[in-house]
């Protein structure tokens, strides 16, 4: 039993009138707080694991951070609850505050963030994936989501090749499992413009541009997308795939790196 | 075809390595930006429909509105995708800014920021369900789910009396659907304190603050809850259900509110 991300619970079950008691595990939520050269960057709620992860990927998603060199400090404090990163350059707060709870750019299918969205398109590049083994990957990923089966209550995201899972992130937010996996690839210097992220998560436009920002080639949701999340998409060369289940999936945006 | 709400898409369906091409309806996302005084407070990503009762819900949620007469004027521009809102009292933007992506308060069950959460137990009153209410209704308000039947995007709210659906709303965000579930029953007078409110989506401490702050009795969630939802509710006196699926739900604070 894995304490730091389930808390057991006495609780009541009901079914068909008849009532329970049993104990059940149900998935942690903490803040978590990241201070940017000592300004109190911002509060996320979060599962308590993979904390470096989250907040180098946060970094990475929200435009502050382009490389992992650009760190020369992070020590957590608080009992991991807060992480203070010092980053070896100016960081423009004013235009960080005005994005609260925003999708940061994405707005429609203009990007009005120019500083975060003018990335170009993703390039063509090799990475393509055969229909069967989307279809496969999907089923390994929700194999490996432990904590959803202990209490369904995570969303689950992976990088993957064109047919391995590299790892797997489970997290209470969809938007932290992408930011994870993100940042758990600056850490391991795994490069992400070969690989495809899966999700369990809807995608709507932040998915979109965090993907995106990283050149990741291919989304693979399990849930449905936007219509913001497929213009972008198309506008920006992002292979985008949804509702795959079981020997299904839809294609939103395809660029001939989907092979049947 | 409410075309307010969906965007049609040419895709591709692929099942067992065939594949087709079809027109598909794809919930539609847009950022929503609220102004008060002046100050532009937050941007929303949300689907753009009662952004009256969003714009109410998210400021009753956040603490800035009591109630409906401390409003002077609203008024919606650039294609609604503004809303100017004039408020008959100063707001404490200082407090706002520091709460960029975080709950507002519940960390872990201490609440940190007492002007919002100060709020006190909810009061015993005549709220009672039957365990048979519970599963009806929320049976009924899927059924009610239009747009996630058309598209599959969306998370549904609803408020209820003991045994009806008074009325449900869909949108992109969890989130959302409560606030304008809130902002709904500010305009139209209807009093919370005697009502459950049911939803599609997980139960974390944000969903709970913003159902507490309004003193609502009862949260019955399809889904999952966090450890901070269940220990905030059982600090409150929130009666909190989750996973309503079939004839079975789990009770995670009852407070003899609901009768078998």
């Amino acid at each position: 039993m894995d304490l730091t991300s389930v808390e057991k619970f006495k609780i009541k079950k009901v079914k068909n009138n008849s009532m329970e008691e049993l104990e059940d595990s149900i998935i942690k939520e903490q803040p978590f707080t990241i201070f940017v050269n000592g300004y109190e960057l911002v509060t996320l709620m979060t599962l308590p694991k993979d904390l470096k992860e989250l907040t180098i990927g946060f970094l990475a998603s929200e435009g502050i951070l382009e490389n992992l060199n650009e760190i020369t400090d992070m020590k957590f404090t608080h009992q991991n609850s807060i992480i203070q990163v010092e980053i070896d350059k100016d960081i423009d707060i004013n235009i960080f505050k005005k994005r609260t709870l925003t999708s940061g750019c994405g707005k429609g299918i203009t990007f009005t963030n120019l500083k975060d969205c003018s990335a170009g398109k993703i390039s063509e590049n090799d990475l393509t994936m055969k229909s069967k083994n989307i279809v496969k990957l999907m089923v390994n990923m929700q194999k490996s989501a432990k904590l959803f089966e202990q209490t369904g209550g995570t969303h689950t995201a992976a990088l993957t090749s064109s047919d391995n899972i590299v790892y797997v992130i489970e997290d209470i937010g969809r938007h932290n499992t992408i930011d994870k996996i993100i940042g758990k690839s600056f850490l391991n210097k795994i490069n992400l413009n070969d690989k495809a992220i899966l999700t369990s998560g809807r995608v709507s436009s932040e998915i979109i541009i965090k993907v995106l920002k990283q050149k990741v080639p291919i989304l693979i949701s399990r849930s449905a997308p936007t219509n913001s999340a497929v213009n972008i998409a198309r506008e920006k060369d992002l292979t985008l795939i949804g509702f795959t289940r079981g020997n299904r999936f839809n294609i939103y945006n395809d660029l001939n790196r989907i092979k049947y």
